[in-house]
C-alpha cells in the first residue's frame, strides 16, 4: 500500500520475466501501483499524481529493458475531475490507453462510490490481431453496464484485473462467475487477482484463465504471488476496435503448459488466509515479532501456532501470566504448546500487580476480573514496548460478538488474527492443524487437552464460559444467521432456537457494539466481519421484538 | 436511535402541542421516527418493518388525538427492493403521500449511497389551497434534481426535513445555502433539522424558516429541542399538484410572534456542540456519571468542566493519580479545579501499582513512561466497573494526530469529548468557559496555572510536550491544513513551513493511523474529524515527498 516506487519496480521485474517466457501480453491486478483499496488516500492529490507519473516511468522503463513490444496491463489510481480507479494499457514506452472502472462497489467493506468517480465506455485495443477488451473487478459481477457492451462489441478476449478479497468459498463463486460471464461474451475471460494482506482484508489471488468454452486453461495457486503464463486460443479481428496497436497476426510456437493449481480444503484455504493476513500485516508495517500471552486454552494455543507458521518461531514470543485462579492445567498445556511450537516462553505470575491494585482501590466481582485481565494486557504492552514485538489478541469471533472480553484488557493487541473465527471454527482448525503436522510425521502443535477442555477465561475460581453463554455450537450457529446473513431475530427462531435464547444472544450482540470499535485489526475470512463490513450505530435502542 | 416507539410518542406530543397553537402543517427532521443516521440498520429488514408500521400508527394516533386535520411530515425508513430514506406525509389518520430522498451523500462521515437507494420524481402536494413540496436534506445541497426539477414546478412552499451534523461555522453555510435556494425557486422554505448527539455526530437543530425574499422569519435556536412555531405569507394554487389534500384556503388569523434566535459565538457553539454531544452519549446509553483522571493539566480540566456543565457536578468523578514524576502544582492545580466545580475526588499515587509492574518485568524507556499511563488506565476503568461512571479520555486532536498518547493508558475511555479539538482550541475554549463565568459573577472553573504551564505528560523527569512535538500554534496550523483541510505537504510549505517540520509532522499523523482506530468516539465539530471522516489504511508506506 502506496510504496509505488515498490510496485512500479515489482511490475517491472515480472514482466521481463514474462517476456524471456515469451509472454505477449502481461495482466497486472487491479492497483498495482498503489496498491488496493487505498481508502481516502484517492482523495489526496499528490497521491494520484505519484501514481499518474509512475504509470508513465514504468512505460518508458519498460521499453528501456526490451519490454517495449509487450503489451501491460496495469491498475492504478488516475485523476481528473475526482480520483478514479483505472487500467493502463502500456505498449511501445507509452501509455496507449486507459479504461476506467465503471461499477464501483459500495457495500461490505468496499467505499468505492465515495472514493471514485465512476468511468464510461467500453475499451477494446487491437494488439497482434487480437481484439482485447478491458474491465475490473466490479465490472464483471453485474450483467448490466459493461458487460452488457462488451458482449455486443464481440472481443477476440477479456481482460480483468481485480482486487478481490479473500472470503470462505469465494474461489467457487469467482468461478461460476466466470463460467456465466463466458457464457454471454464468448471468448476467454484472463481473471487476475492481487495476492497479500492489507490490514484487515487478505487478497487470495486465485488468478484464472478460462477459455471461450467456459473450461479452465490455467489457475493459479490462492495465497501465493506468482507470474502465471497461459497459453490460449483467441479469435482474430473480431470487433471493431477502439485503437489498433498491431494487426500483425503472431501466433506463438513456445510450448508452454498451462497449470491448473489443486484447490484447498476449506480449513487449508482458511489457515492460509490467517497465516498471510498476519504476516503481511508485520511484514509490510516493517515489523518482524509478535508477543502473546498462553493461558493453555485454545484461542491463544491456535494464535500462536498461526503465528509461527507465518512468521516462523524464533520471531514469536509467549508469556505465561498465571493468576490465582489459574488451573495447574493451564501452565501444563501452555507449556507443552511452546515445547511443540519451539518458541520462546516467559512466565510472569501476575497476583503481585493485582494485588496492587486492589490495594489502591476497591475492585470486586467483575471489576476484580477485569483488572486480572488488564494487568495482563499492561505486561504484554510493556514487553512490546521494551522489546518491539507487536502483541497479538486472542479473541475470536464468537466472544467479539457477545462482547466476552475485557476492553485494555485480553483486547489489548496490534492485530487479532482470529477476530473472525466464531469458537467452533477455532476447535476446527485446531484439529486440522494437528492432523496436517500427523500426516507430515511431526509432532501436533496443539495440546489435546487444550482442545478438548471446557473453554474458561479463569478470572473467578471454577468459571467455565458456559456460566454466561450458551454452548458455542448453539451460539455460532445463532450468531451465523444474525451477523453474516443479516437475518432477523424471526428467522432465527423459525430455524428452531427458543425465542428467549435469540433474545438474549442478539441483545448481547447489539450491546457490545462500543467494544468491537476498539477491537485490534484482524484478517476477514467469513462473508461478514465485524468492522467495515458491518456499520452499526453504538448509541442505540433498537431491539428486535420476537 | 432505533427507539421507534419513542421517537414516534415524541412525534405525537410535538403535533398536538403544535394544534393547540393553530398550526396547520407540522414539520419533523429527517428520519425522526427511527433515528439518524442509521448505518447498515438500514439493510435489517424488521427494522424498516417496525418503521413503517410506526408511521401507519402514528397517522392513525394523529387522528384520533384530534390532529387528523394538520398535515405532518416525518422522515423514517421505508424499504422497497432496497431501503430508502423518505418522508411521509400524514393526514386525516393515513399516510397520504411520500417523498423518497435522491440525492444520497456519501462523502465525509455519510455512506447513504451504500444504505439507501435513491428515490425519482418530485412531490408536490395541495394542502388548503398550498402546493407544498418536500426534499430532503442533500436534495437542497445540489443545483441538478430535485432542485431544477422543482423550480420548474412553482410550489408555492418548499418543506426540508434534514438530519444535519454540526460542524464548526456550518451555520452560516446553511444560511446562505437557503436564500441562493430561495432565489432559484421563490417560495419561502421550511428548513428543519435534528437536535441531539449521537456518538460521535452532534445535530445542532437551527432550524430556519426564510420568506420567498431570502429574509429570515424564524430560526431556531441550536442545541435545544423545541417547537417552533412560524407564520408565513405563501402564493396559492401556484402548481400542478400529484395530490390534492384540501383545496380550500384557510387564512390564519391567530398571531403567531415568530421568533429569530440570536447567533452564538464560536467558542459558545463548539462549547454547547461538546456538552451536548457528551449528554445524549452519557443519557442515550443509559448511563448517569462519568470518571475521568485529573491531571491538572489543561485538556483534563476543560473535560471536566464539559462534563459538569453536561451532566451536573454531582455525575463527575475526577481521580487524581500522580506518579513520582508528577509536580507539585500538577496536584495542586487539580484540587484547585475539582473544587472550584465542586466535584468529588480521590487520590490514588499511582507508585506501588508502577513498581510492582518493574518488579515482574523489565520497563525503561518509552516502556516504563506508558506502563504509569497503563496503570491510570486500569485504574480508572476498575472504579468504571466497581461504581458504574464512564470513563472519560481526555485526550485532543493535536495528540491524536501525531499519535502522542498511550494506548490503553490515557486513550482508555467510553467517549473522549475533546478529541475533536486541537490544543489552541483547548486553550481557547478554557479562557472563553472562565470569562463566561466571570462574566455570571462566578468562580472562574480552570485555574490559571492550568491554561498558562507548559504542556507536560509527566512520565519522565521534567519532561514537556516540546521535547517531541514542535509548539501546538505551529503543529496545530499545519494540522490544519493537513488534515482538515485535506492539503498536500507542498500546500503547507507554500504557507511558510520549512519542508523538514511539515515532512516529521505528516510522518508523524500517517504513522499514527493505528493508534486512532482504538481511540474511543467523541464529538466531531470540525469539518473533518479522525473517525468516518477521514478513512484511511493503516498499512501504508505512501509518504509525500516534499
Amino acid at each position: 500500500m502506496g510504496d509505488i516506487a515498490g510496485n512500479a519496480a515489482k511490475v517491472l521485474g515480472a514482466a521481463k520475466k514474462a517476456n524471456t517466457q515469451g509472454a505477449q501480453v502481461v495482466v497486472f491486478p487491479e492497483m498495482v501501483i498503489t496498491g488496493y483499496p487505498i481508502e481516502d488516500l484517492a482523495l489526496r492529490p499528490a497521491f494520484s499524481k505519484a501514481a499518474k507519473e509512475a504509470v508513465k516511468t514504468l512505460a518508458s522503463n519498460l521499453e528501456k529493458n526490451g519490454c517495449g513490444d509487450l503489451l501491460v496491463v496495469v491498475g492504478y489510481l488516475d485523476r481528473e475531475e475526482k480520483p478514479l480507479n483505472a487500467v493502463a494499457l502500456l505498449h511501445g514506452g507509452k501509455i496507449v490507453a486507459r479504461y476506467v472502472k465503471r461499477h464501483l462497489p459500495n457495500y461490505g467493506v468496499f467505499d468505492e462510490f465515495r472514493n471514485f468517480a465512476p468511468g464510461n465506455g467500453t475499451l477494446i485495443v487491437r494488439y497482434l490481431g487480437v481484439d482485447i477488451a478491458v474491465a475490473i473487478c466490479e465490472d464483471i459481477w453485474r450483467e448490466e453496464g459493461p458487460m452488457a457492451e462488451l458482449v455486443a462489441r464481440k472481443p477476440g478476449i477479456l481482460l480483468v484485473p481485480n482486487g478481490s478479497p479473500f472470503e470462505r468459498s469465494k474461489d467457487d463463486l469467482r468461478l461460476k462467475l466466470l463460467q456465466q460471464r463466458c457464457e454471454q461474451v464468448h471468448t476467454p475471460i484472463v481473471y487476475v487477482n492481487m495476492v497479500g494482506g492489507q490490514d484487515d482484508l487478505v487478497f487470495d489471488g486465485d488468478s484464472i484463465v478460462i477459455a471461450k468454452d467456459g473450461i479452465v486453461i490455467s489457475r493459479a495457486q490462492q495465497f501465493e504471488e506468482e507470474l502465471m503464463i497461459s497459453d490460449l486460443t483467441v479469435e482474430m479481428r473480431s470487433a471493431t476496435p477502439d485503437l489498433i496497436i498491431s494487426d500483425v497476426i503472431k501466433s506463438q510456437d513456445d510450448e508452454v503448459r498451462n497449470e491448473i493449481s489443486a484447490r484447498l480444503s476449506d480449513e487449508e484455504e482458511v489457515w492460509r488466509a490467517l497465516e498471510l493476513g498476519l504476516r503481511d500485516y508485520i511484514v509490510k508495517n516493517r515489523l518482524k515479532s509478535v508477543v502473546l500471552g498462553l493461558s493453555g486454552g485454545i484461542d491463544s494455543s491456535l494464535v500462536a501456532t498461526i503465528a509461527v507458521d507465518a512468521l516462523g518461531r524464533e520471531n514469536v514470543f509467549g508469556v505465561l501470566m498465571p493468576s490465582k485462579y489459574s488451573s495447574e492445567h493451564s501452565l501444563v498445556d501452555a507449556e507443552e504448546l511452546a515445547n511443540n511450537l519451539g518458541i520462546s516462553t516467559r512466565k510472569i505470575p501476575i497476583e503481585p500487580a493485582v494485588e496492587s491494585f486492589k490495594n489502591l482501590t476497591e475492585l470486586k466481582g467483575l471489576a476484580e476480573e477485569n483488572i486480572q485481565a488488564r494487568v495482563r494486557g499492561a505486561l504484554l504492552m510493556g514487553i512490546s514496548n521494551q522489546e518491539g514485538h507487536l502483541v497479538l489478541a486472542t479473541g475470536n469471533k464468537s466472544e467479539l460478538a457477545v462482547g466476552y472480553s475485557t476492553l485494555y484488557g485480553d483486547a489489548v493487541g496490534g492485530f487479532a488474527p482470529i477476530k473472525d473465527l466464531f469458537k467452533v471454527d477455532v476447535w476446527k482448525l485446531a484439529k486440522w492443524r494437528n492432523k496436517i503436522a500427523q500426516l507430515k510425521g511431526e509432532k501436533p502443535p496443539i495440546p489435546e487437552n487444550s482442545i478438548n477442555k471446557e473453554p474458561s477465561a479463569e478470572l473467578r475460581p471454577s468459571q467455565r464460559d458456559s456460566d454466561s453463554l450458551p454452548d458455542y455450537e448453539t451460539l455460532d450457529q445463532i450468531l451465523e444467521i444474525y451477523v453474516a446473513e443479516g437475518g432477523d431475530a424471526q428467522s432465527i427462531i423459525k430455524r428452531g432456537f427458543s425465542r428467549e435464547l435469540v433474545e438474549r444472544v442478539i441483545t448481547l450482540v447489539d450491546k457490545a457494539e462500543y467494544k468491537r470499535r476498539q477491537y485490534p485489526p484482524g484478517t476477514k475470512v467469513s462473508r461478514i466481519a465485524f468492522g467495515k463490513d458491518r456499520r452499526l450505530p453504538m448509541t442505540s435502542h433498537w431491539r428486535e421484538r420476537t
